[in-house]
């Protein structure tokens, strides 16, 4: 398959997941680092959460989980949690998990995973 | 609820997601830390992994995300590969979402991951 | 114990080492991880801290030392450094265990750790 | 050699590669942790950044590497960003090592890395 | 530029920066995640590493500088530490880099990371 | 102080401290780190351990808290709880503060820390 076709099959599904805020990500790198945001489009997205195998709820908790986990990703932490209710995660399963990381990462992370919660659910019920 | 029941409860979830291992670990505690046990029988599993509101395969599944983006914790991540095939997941779902860990924790971990992963999938295979 | 000693167990030690701050992270929570405040309220402070074995200083300034360490958790540093200084812990050694993670962690923890405690000091000079 | 020759060679390396970044740092703790601003001056740089073997550009650089890999100190990154280009580095050559890092460290790492080279790109044409 | 000339052009990379052990880490990984092996050949070392910008040598040392840090991936920094001498890194700039990490993520860092060069120089004179 | 004060100073503190394990250690980087087996010395030992303000005991439970957190630094978690139990910790506040961890930084850590703690107390009852 040719760059051409895995940059467009990652910008469809880049913005399937994300929406606006998808775009938004990769425009903002345009000035800086276009070849990142090409990066993420082909590889993150065109050839990782493109593949079968694993269906894009799964992918998505899984990354919440990780960004949980890790602490230090809180802008993308929040991007997957609207990425996450976008292909059909419910909140609650959302905080199930976020809430889980408790015994894994410690209760730190898990109530600044609750905190990034809190906005994004936040930011949704105030654009409706 | 009283604590004999979060016990209790803890400890049939426990050997209901990983068998003898799940005894090994509480009975590996006994003689230096045997309330470190009770807390992993009692709030890890008698309260989070008996929570209804998510299914014990999503959160194997996000488990062992977490485990592999976090890197500092080989033993527990066998161990949850272990209980990610006891509740239903399949070889290819694990590596599915130990492989996309490359893009939220980088190569090294998911290469790591799979790492402990072949080692889980031998280890089964042997016993049989 | 049941699980309502545990509780009320728990949120007379958080309120004895937090002060307001503990009623007020248990009520951030409430609308979207109740049962998250709950954990914390049961096991972190009706099980963990209530142990003997270890007096609240040593359990704080570990905790301090910890978070300062891992450099993931702002918001619970600053708590745990106020609590270090409700149980009894002075300035200077809050400052000793920090500037000591230079060693562990690394000079940017320790920096950003003097600046979780300079925020703190100043507000509770202001309070008063 | 001594203490006084090491703090005096430590701070006159700091202002050659910070500027007044360097003394606003030193300044900043000299209320509450004025030893740890001792010895960032005297180990640090007195020590480690004046040895041989290894030129300031390719310490600059590993130091921008690691800490876009960390993503647990935000404040220390911009500095170091800022030091980099004092010492030469281009802002190209910054950026390829920020993206490197999204093979290491994963995404996010590399794209918070690039938001805080924005930050300071922009700052210094806004000084000129 | 298509898939093929990608993967082509990284596992040329491959070869040219870690000799055999590059094709025996892709080789590992045919049994178990042989998409993996294929990210890491196209996207790792075709687009990443063969890029302008940035030497091998520089791009190694900042390798060889994160994993230290980091402190979670010992074969890769065994790997990279191969790598960087590969590429025309002497081992007192590997060393230094190395030691530097003490400054920014601690002393068990780069304690750690000395005992990885340590077991790389070692190899490798046994092979003369 | 002079260099050569700061390094006896820091050399007769470690070997307080450690005991022959310190001895060791700074022989086993004279082949390959020399300086950063004299930095550790001078340093971490003769600036940092050699403060007044915080008892060798608190220092040492802060490593341990630290290290266990952090899990990435087995050799000097182990070193560490050696050095705690020379200073005068016992050995239950040494599991407290371990067991305590699993709250700031997840079970994982706390199990890891204790099995490292299971090998050094048995270390030492077999050496009497």
């Amino acid at each position: 398959m040719s760059d051409i076709t895995r940059y467009d099959r990652g910008l469809a599904k880049l913005i399937e997941i994300y929406g606006d805020k998808g775009s938004d990500l990769i425009a903002s790198l345009q000035d800086i680092a276009p070849d990142l945001a090409r990066y993420v489009t082909e590889f993150a997205f065109g050839d990782i959460h493109c593949r079968p195998g694993l269906d894009l709820k799964s992918r998505e908790m899984a990354t919440v989980a990780a960004l949980t986990a890790l602490g230090t990703a809180g802008p993308q932490l929040r991007a997957h949690i609207h990425a996450a209710l976008n292909v059909g995660c419910t909140k609650q399963e959302i905080v199930e998990v976020i809430m889980q990381m408790a015994l894994y990462a410690g209760f730190p992370a898990a109530l600044n995973g609750i905190q990034a919660a809190r906005e994004v659910f936040s930011e949704r019920v105030q654009k409706k």
